[in-house]
């Protein structure tokens, strides 16, 4: 069935896959030092500007982040995210486990707000019974957000110039970093964030690769001892080519940045879908798309379309989403369109 | 130049490449529940003579001991292991990075004695005082051991039988599993190992595998929210397919079995070589061996040939580590036939 | 200066200092098993008319939180609190240090509503795809809550009842248990209590004791090894006679409930000097008050009267807290009478 | 019956009961400000010649260990010890509970050797390939050791010399300092400790007090946000007074020297009657003392007085522990020295 699900439901980009191939009957060092690893992170410091950055490649999502976060903030630090934040919800206390609590600021839309963030780190610093509560020790946003906004160049320059004004490192997720980027909406560069922040990965398995996320200290500025934190979040490959591999081929021609303008074209045409539809559907300017379905039509919408239930409106309505990657074809669209105006009868 | 560094400096095999490439088009569930995860867990159902057994796959060795035994014992409890244990020795602390302490016995060229596990528990269990002491919790073994020594079935069934009458679980760290299984010493098959430990894992990453470890609970008895706890250790993947896939092809036509075969054909080629130069190796059945090497062979020997130094002998001699896998050609033995010769020159 | 800062800035209960003299010169075992500390159990046992409970003294009620908490859950789950539960803002993340999220539902006025804790049980168990998300394994309740007030019984039995449909414990944090069951209000006895939980302390620090928390199972349904597992938490005394001591001249002769009462007295009488100088003060049947002040009365009054500011009301208006305790004199109450009169000059 | 099980099975030292008998009725601050812990540490900074040094109370031995140590180091490091460590056997797993791995060296009748702790570090950092192990972040020594015995000044002096080259810390955990201090045989001061270590505890428990660590940070390097870091592992005391008055007491007129010399004197006493009794007694010129005991000898001996057995030597023989302390009479001493004179017949 023609599927909106995810975009991790496909296989590999097929220039990734290519680049397993032809490197298969090769030896290599492991952990880390093998060939490919050690030109996709040139490659990488090539792309975010960043000629001295420190880059590691690990899995997933959710392992970046307990292990870039436990590896930034002491032990007794705490993040600061806001509440519908992947760390503070999706990640089955991966953050609590190495101890960090997750302090959570409102969402806007997936978003934080930069005065809300500067009003709790000045009232936890002005008033020394705080020392009561988790000292806030970094503030972690997502790049886009959990519900496919993005922030603009001045929020996150005001966020990171709060950040620097406390000493806490800013770090983002960017779990689906290229749809932010790529986005129309978007008016900043890779290499713009790269100095605006403290760390930040570079997410693959949602952007054509098979598993991989490329974190990067953008200068240099990875915790001390990084490696050992990594084998000890249990996040160390002994075969590290297959990351290096895949993250060599996402940043050779750009392919980073096609596979996420290939996936956003087709998350505004099916936006032009529903909204022909007459379907209200939230703003998002990247491949996630949120669209408010009667329970009616959702069920029979089902029926011919594969996509995710994400929260209740209310007893009649329910919040779906619906998602594009690099393998959604125009077909995949037709099929949407076929099946929208279906619900119509 | 010609390696013997480790079972993890190749590609995937060439079978498990091929099920990569002919499956990429195909989409899929996520999060475990694609199609080939489903097969693979039936395959190691079938071999593993296990029908109701759970099976998840996990990326790589450190992370599925971190997360097996985080899983199966009490947060205050402690694991049993030898001192050499991988999981005492070279895991950057991951046990302990979720609370637990290895507790250590003796090493006996990598394996534990049955006879000190009953003492140990034995005197834990008779003196109350000992409440001030960490309890032994679980008991964890490996198989091979990372000395590339392997345990009788009458040891295995004997420790077994000391877990159960402590009510503890034994666990088997299988990383190199197929070795052990197919060495000419090993007396017991897959199916009699599931019947005789609480949980243990495939490994696949050093078997031919680019990643991925097939962790097995063999009658069903996996922890409550196992799931979760998979996923709160970093080590749930999104695109599940990469491993699934990989160990439907791994236990399709025996493969797993024949790339173990193979490595430790050419392993016993390689005894004969070192046997020949007069060169002392230490008794190993599988396919990692140990030589003792005066500094200036080690020296001499690595201009031509990739190995791992281990630990020194002495002031003058070296423990050496050669390693050999699927990737482990006719022309690498004769590569090292001719090194070794032109070491007695 | 007269203090109503809190019920902790005086020393012992006289009555207490006096039983610590006398037993100064007998020895004694250690680590709980001391003769004071089986007595005070047994007084225990009978105050709460639970003859089979397991009872532990530990030191303060951050180290109670966190070893209950710790010891009853498995290590992925998270316990289900108010987001103005102590636990979740004011004990520098020990809850967290053990590995545990705490889950927040809104506060009521420090209280948590049993239909938002059964709507979110209902939904977490609903829907597969929240194993992604952390496991309510426990609901905390503090009784009285943080802002002084308190539940119904059939309150509590409605959340006991939700907890045990889902099996998972109800914990009680009674840091100023005394205070809640002293109260006008309280329509339930301590055996009740402890017939409608699984766990709950009863503090000692803020109810006349130097310190001591007694940590009672009621129905010896304590976790497996909790006397390891409050050693693991650094939570053991080794002189146990000082918890002991204290906990059994605590429950002779209902010291606990007189001390308790004496402070609800001297709060009430608060109560009407604040009623009296117009002063808007919160509902609270028990020792903490809590009343809104102008920023001008805060400063006056505090030139007068030690007493803690809560948080900002607005710009103009501030939320303090005054507290009584046994050692709350009639002098005291005189003197905020004629402070509270000279607000108004 | 007489006992020699402990120095903490009695209560506590007359002066510290008369000083928490004179303050009990004034009022105070909480949480480490109240006027007799801001006048003990004033005084500690005198006795240790820190006028600098940060101080902490905290209630127990293995509280301060594990608040110490989680708070010095980073999360991924850990901590050396010899294996008869009270951090590696007898605080079920305190240290691991914060995540730090226990790195064991030999223990040489309790005590860590220099050369060993040398080669052991050198090692480390020689071989990049040990990032697959835990990192050493901290050396813990205890003075006394577990076995009564003490270091040379010299001993020290070239571990802390070891520790600053490799630039982590030296940590001495003084459960039972005083008596190392006082001891005829030690060759050094504690303003001479002070200056060779990077933190350590002066141990009240065991030294006259009811309760109570105080942790000095010599050169006022206590870690950022300590106070949040005691808070975080249930350390810290609401009526810190307890702790503060305590250690103001034996710190005043040299109480916590005359305590433990007064212990001493009589170890000695009881070394002369196991002599006189041709009893096998291990070198300790502190207050606990390990004598080897025929199993039939122990049986009868502990008719009559109390003591520990420690570990067996063989199937007839076994050490058993004999502790002295303020509260050891000549009437217990005359004791002793019948019982062994029973035993002879």
């Amino acid at each position: 069935m023609t599927s909106f699900e995810s975009d991790y439901n496909n296989g590999a980009h097929p220039d990734i896959l290519h680049r397993l191939i032809e490197s298969n009957s090769l030896s290599s060092s492991s952990y880390g030092n093998d060939q490919w690893s050690e030109s996709a992170r040139n490659k990488i410091r090539a792309a975010t500007g960043c000629p001295n950055a420190t880059i590691f490649f690990l899995t997933g999502g959710t392992q970046a982040n307990a292990t870039v976060i436990d590896g930034m903030i002491d032990s007794y630090e705490g993040v600061v995210a806001v509440e519908t934040a992947h760390i503070n919800v999706h990640e089955s206390g991966a953050i609590e486990a190495f101890g960090h609590k997750v302090l959570t600021l409102p969402s806007h839309s997936g978003k934080m707000d930069a005065g809300e963030l500067r009003s709790y780190l000045r009232a936890y610093h002005a008033d020394p019974t705080w020392e009561h509560m988790v000292y806030p020790g970094m503030t972690y946003l997502t790049f886009p957000t959990e519900l496919g906004t993005i922030y603009k160049a001045s929020e996150i320059e005001e966020m990171y110039s709060i950040c620097q004004s406390y000493n806490i490192p800013l770090f983002i997720d960017g779990a689906r970093l290229g749809y932010g980027l790529m986005s129309k909406e978007c008016d900043f560069t890779l290499p713009w964030l790269a100095q605006h922040c403290d760390a930040f990965y570079i997410g693959g398995t949602k952007v054509g690769a098979l598993c991989g996320e490329a974190v990067v200290f953008p200068r240099g500025n990875a915790p001390r001892h990084f490696f050992s934190i990594v084998k000890r979040h249990g996040a160390l490959l002994a075969k590290s080519r297959l990351a290096g591999i895949q993250f060599e081929a996402l940043f050779t021609d750009d392919l980073y940045f096609r596979i996420a303008q290939q996936a956003i074209s087709k998350a505004m045409e099916l936006r032009a879908l529903f909204a022909e539809a007459g379907i209200p559907i939230k703003e998002s300017p990247t491949n996630q798309q949120f669209v408010i379905l009667t329970n009616k039509q959702m069920e029979k919408l089902r029926t011919q379309i594969l996509f995710e239930t994400w929260a209740p409106v209310d007893n009649t309505q329910t919040l779906c989403r619906f998602v594009t990657s690099w393998a959604t074809t125009d077909e995949d669209m037709a099929q949407l369109s076929i099946a929208l105006k279906n619900l119509q009868k």
